[in-house]
């Protein structure tokens, strides 16, 4: 067989079942692969920022790989944003890339780039396969790749004529690397929670990456029952369950004074999956980071190690027979009045379903979600990991593709919508349960508040730079341009409404919250 | 000052007068410096590619750099397709790209990544500024690297805290590198020209670069009248003048197969400004070149050299007395009947305005592009010189804001379209002189022919994977949802119509072109 049908059926073989594609010429033959090994399933995105993105976001709720496919160096350089974004996350992903034929790259054609280079900026693995007799074979160690522990970015490039080759075979899996468990971390951390020099209060565990499953929490809030160590997750955790039932844990705050404020009295930072934190930008005068000088920093385990074993392992030491603190379920009323920011994460509260995934990219009009969703039934919540927006609209893609039993709600700004909106064209092709709001106060808000921060102030100009009512943009037209059923709300009884309608539908559905100009 | 202001007025003063910007919080001093430095204009636009490939065609239009303004990797990662496109275009462009501050860097936050290694794989030059005494003449220095001849992308990478601490200082323009003409290979070129082995038909110039200018383009006519060598261009021009009055000369075809024809019998190929042809992709069984393999190339001028200066030497040389052959006026009649691609070039032929800007990525709906508008009133064209689809309305917003007083003729495919609709709204935010035509065949065609030329054949779930009909995308909406005006054309009077009134009223316009659906 080709070498294309070869990597093709190794994907499948090895459980990749889903592939976000931007084909082009170089692709061609991974493309006809797909009517012969038709257990995969092709789906079309407009710009390889959406196929990146999706397929971050399928990996997020399988914590299997997904294949985004993508054309020569300029394609892989319009997914790349989303792929740090799925680096950040640890998400595993098999980015693949075609190529000119082998003997073609001399010419210096048109579309020629360094590939590699640009894979290498977000990928733990590359490869360039040579021959169609190694395509299979190093489609399968692609896939294990990605699930190196935590999940990371595998990246193989397909030369054209590799694809279009006979001699191709399809390889078995590859047993991916296991996450360790480390007994000695273990029981250091658990000689920090007994210390003699920690009083209540002053150590903190702090979690991530799959610390942030349910069965992790649990034991994490097990723990923290049994001796008085506080709680934290990371500021931008990839996926996080939570909902009524769920142990809350609050996430370490965006702006480092009040993630600081969080973390004060801390003398001991035990680390379960999660990174130390630091402040996302620097501030002129402000730390880097929120931890206090006096502040001892010590792992449990790390993003690639097994986290929920090492806090259950941790758990039966430090708190046997004591129970978890569950989440009480408890909704806000269903608000009336102007729609605010504010008002609009009350609704969301009150109408979030159970099992909802909700990719969340709302930055400043979302600040009021943690708190509104909070006893909400059970749920998952991703959010930006890496900074890089445009991800809400792709990651919902994603998710919906691999969970179509569930429902998906995109939470997202308006500016950030803009970057990636082709992604509701999917969702209106895949026929998929989304419902994306967008928090339309016609602003880049984040950077008005920036401007501040950062002591640049600026003057009319700079303001304007930030302003995007000018000409407002209609997302309810956008997206019904696009084949999205959509709607826009002006106050909190219609966004009520509205929303509770579109959940109620299957199918794609965006509805604009307008809320009040931030200028 | 501070920094930032110091590489504003450094630009100012250099002459780099437009700032195409997507900022974030590491740029907000570069963003307040626009207060205090009025002559910079900033044109925000809602994606990096956007910014990038206005600044590809405001460059391509003044021959002077444009500044792109971008945050962090990431944002540079968006931004790299066009960047593609301006490298292969030779266009001079300063990349400005926001870093975090400099000891903020080792904490590896989120939007951390390696600058560095994106911007090379596009930029002739790339410099990091590490203090803020530096940042004036490190902006300059990217000014003139930018400069080099024929034009380069020069990424300036500025931390954050360089930008906001005081000690600037602004630096004055530094001389380009001009661009050599060497006497040699003029003499070299005119023996080929008067060579015993050659000859009429058997020497072909092909031009390419700043080649074709119109003084270029009558030097190379009139050297082609006196010695029976035959003229091409390069398959994608960064900018053709062309029109009546203007010597005509045809561009070497897209595939390689019919550029073999055209350079069927050449013996001596002469490069001036353009590199050899090769084609766009490599087929099985068909050639990476389309010359003849007994064909000698020979170098008049590269496209870094003074190509106008060499052929009008050569041209005195070669040609003395000899006078160009123009280009005689003729526009095609109005047609009437259905809407097709060649109706609508024809349409378009008929009423494109004198001194009009073409910013050309209609892809197969283009074929018919050349013929019908060679006779219309001298314009320029400008084509997709990287290959990478999403250039066509960034590339017509720089172009506006260059030229304020030409309209400007976005010619745009409906798949291409997709990758950077957003431009729409800069161009209705700054009123900008572009009429959008959207040749919408629901579908990427160019790929439907690949999938045969490359052998890949492929079945209906390849098919599918091309089809943009699953939903048919409704131009008009998505335009009107961005603040331009919008039409759609299903016959070719109602094209005619809606063409000459948008090209009639000042300001932005979109025209949807409603083609037979190519599946």
């Amino acid at each position: 067989m080709k070498g294309a049908e070869a990597v093709v059926r190794t994907l499948v073989d090895c459980g990749v079942t889903a592939c976000f594609a931007n084909p082009g010429t170089s692709e061609m033959h991974f493309v006809a692969a797909l009517d012969t090994v038709p257990e995969m399933r092709g789906v079309l995105c407009l710009f390889e920022g959406v196929a990146t993105g999706a397929a971050d976001g399928y990996g997020r709720m399988t914590r299997r790989p997904a294949a985004a496919l993508m054309h020569l160096g300029p394609g892989l350089a319009n997914g790349l944003a989303n792929l740090h974004n799925a680096r950040r996350a640890g998400t595993p992903v098999v980015a693949v890339v075609g190529d000119h034929a082998t003997y073609h790259k001399r010419y210096d054609a048109p579309l020629e780039s360094d590939i590699d280079a640009l894979a290498a900026s977000v990928s733990g693995w590359v490869r360039r396969t040579s021959r169609s007799a190694d395509a299979g074979a190093d489609a399968a160690d692609a896939v294990a790749a990605s699930l190196s522990p935590p999940g990371q970015i595998a990246t193989l490039v397909l030369p054209a004529d590799v694809t279009w080759t006979e001699g191709g075979e399809p390889a078995g899996p590859v047993a991916p690397r296991p996450a360790p468990l480390s007994q000695a971390m273990v029981g250091h951390a658990l000689n920090v929670l007994r210390g003699a020099g920690s009083p209540a209060g002053s150590v903190t565990i702090l979690l991530g990456g799959t610390g942030l499953t349910r069965p992790a929490l649990e034991a994490a809030s097990r723990i923290a029952s049994a001796t008085g160590a506080r709680l934290l997750t990371e500021t931008f955790p990839a996926r996080l369950e939570r909902g009524a039932g769920v142990p809350s844990v609050a996430r370490v705050a965006y702006f480092v004074e009040q993630a600081a404020d969080q973390l004060a009295g801390t003398r001991h930072l035990i680390l379960a999956g999660a990174r130390a934190p630091v402040s996302f930008f620097a501030y002129p005068g402000k730390p880097s980071t929120p931890l206090p000088d006096d502040c001892q920093v010590h792992l449990l385990a790390g993003p690639g190690d097994d986290v929920p074993d090492a806090l259950s392992t941790l758990a039966d030491l430090a708190a046997l027979g004591t129970a978890p603190v569950p989440q009480q379920a408890a909704r806000p009323a269903l608000p009336d009045g102007d729609l605010t920011a504010e008002s609009a994460a009350a609704v969301i509260g009150a109408l979030l379903p159970e099992r909802a995934i909700v990719s969340d990219e709302a930055n400043t009009s979302g600040v009021w979600l943690e708190s509104a969703t909070a006893g909400a039934p059970p749920h998952d919540w991703l959010t930006l990991t890496g900074g890089a927006i445009g991800q809400g609209l792709p990651l919902a893609t994603g998710a919906a593709i691999a969970c179509p039993d569930r429902p998906v709600l995109a939470l997202e700004a308006d500016g950030s919508a803009m970057y990636t909106a082709s992604a509701l064209w999917t969702h209106a092709r895949e026929q998929l349960d989304v419902t994306t709001v967008i928090f339309s106060n016609r602003s880049y808000a984040i950077l008005g508040i920036e401007l501040m921060r950062t002591g640049a102030a600026g003057g009319p100009t700079a303001r304007d730079l930030l302003d995007l009512s000018r000409p407002d943009i209609d997302f309810t037209a956008l997206a019904t341009a696009m084949g999205v059923p959509a709607s826009r709300a002006v106050t909190a009884v219609e966004f009520a409404a509205q929303l509770g309608r579109a959940l109620a539908e299957p199918g794609p559905h965006l509805i604009e919250a307008a809320l009040p100009p931030r200028r």
